[in-house]
């Protein structure tokens, strides 16, 4: 998917809303785990009851692997799920990926190719040769952390180098890399005032934000301060809005959740 | 496995010799490609030729990932024939994770109970709270990226903060954590000298060290200034090792190269 056809999507369903696929065994709802795979089914009655509602779906990796082959199978589900039913939603394997050249590429064939996602979430630590191999790929885009939302984003990213905090270096240098037009960042929504000084270093680029609800920020400020001419942010939502209820109702209360969150968002896009 | 118990086995044989099972279907031998499963094929040939002089193995996630579900089945039939045959031998998930708390203790989950391994791979760009998860498995390890081989490196790692370089502070701040006594540190051989500085800040904890041969690492060296009272290095050999031969004798053919590496490691244990 071309970076204009997500904004176009964005704007027929009035909605930057992205919904975090994060399956945790124990915290679906007990009725679905007698189905031969309780994650798979999850997902679909969410993706069901909430696709119009989003732009984005993101299944976190981490929640896959944790259940070994089945979850992978199930992780294989959902992104062909999504591919054939919903073509015109943005994809993202939230992966926090990166290595060695070589090694970076063999990564972006896993989800680029074999599952054929739209983008990933990769790490910056390892440098450019890490990340640029999956800035080669056309139309699929590179999520690479800038600033999280958790608190250990202090214990790094937020040191000074050169005069300026790291993730602010990190998405400076970035900006020279080969293809760096199909890089996004990760942004998180804790401190709304940091998304100022992004838009100077980076005014165009989406940025993906979680920690809008569950985990504190602001969807008014953010938006304020973040919001680009092609809109620019995707905000998820994984917690708060997948496990909305416990019960039988989980997907409608997804559904409600997700509605609350798409109509701030359609008031913000039309003001 | 314990830290003493990886020093016994260094001991005994002789070998801090780590063998990287990167498999890539375009390099192994031909014949291979019509077995079942050429993958675990492969690794288990190498791994019958040479345990005996190694310690530990390593492969890393994205070569398996690449080849999706048949991919991650042959990544857990390797471990699995490792634990069973070779419990004596160190395992390491080379996979670079690292997120939020709650999906750190996932791939935690995912690398030390599903899969087995004894270790994992980590990324420190979220700080404290993305690495701790993994720290608090007891008799696992955790092995977090310092100062890496390849030429991204500088462009974060050697940034200078507070008047030290990022690699360095990022040690430094890791030895404040929960359990840090389970932290290992990935560090890359291409300056030895660099060995000499990290040893002052963690004069305890086993380096990792890919870079020795392909990637141009010289094993006195690094030995020189990176060895520690309990030893306190696992050197890495992937490609130069598995794939010295890309006939039927691959696999005689490895076990003659990390013999050589293992003779010059006995000389040295030796000295």
């Amino acid at each position: 998917m071309t970076t204009q056809e997500l904004t176009t999507q964005i704007k027929k369903k009035n909605s930057f809303l992205c919904i975090g696929l994060d399956v945790d065994l124990n915290k679906i709802p007990k009725h679905l785990l007698d189905s031969k795979d309780p994650i798979f089914e999850f997902n679909k009655a969410i993706i069901d009851a909430t696709h119009h509602l989003c732009v984005a779906y993101k299944p976190n990796t981490a929640f896959y692997e944790a259940y070994g082959i089945k979850g992978w199978q199930a992780l294989e589900k959902t992104i062909q799920y999504l591919n054939y039913n919903h073509p015109e939603i943005f994809t993202i394997a939230d992966a926090k990926r990166g290595d060695i050249g070589n090694t970076s590429t063999m990564y972006a064939k896993a989800f680029f190719e074999d599952l054929a996602f739209d983008s990933v979430t990769v790490a910056p630590y390892m440098g450019k040769d890490s990340v640029e191999p999956f800035l080669a790929f056309k139309n699929k885009h590179t999520i690479m952390l800038a600033l999280t939302s958790n608190k250990g984003a202090f214990d790094f990213q937020t040191l000074s180098v050169n005069n300026n905090e790291l993730y602010k270096q990190v998405l400076e240098t970035s900006k020279s890399w080969e293809n760096s037009e199909n890089l996004m960042y990760v942004v998180g929504a804790t401190k709304a005032e940091y998304f100022a000084e992004i838009r100077k270093i980076v005014p165009n680029n989406f940025l993906l934000v979680p920690g809008v609800g569950a985990q504190g920020g602001n969807l008014q400020e953010v938006c304020k301060y973040g919001m680009s001419e092609n809109v620019g942010l995707l905000i998820n939502s994984s917690r708060g809005t997948i496990y909305a209820s416990k019960n039988k109702d989980f997907a409608q209360a997804a559904a409600l959740d997700a509605l609350e969150l798409q109509e701030q968002m359609k008031a913000i896009l039309n003001k």
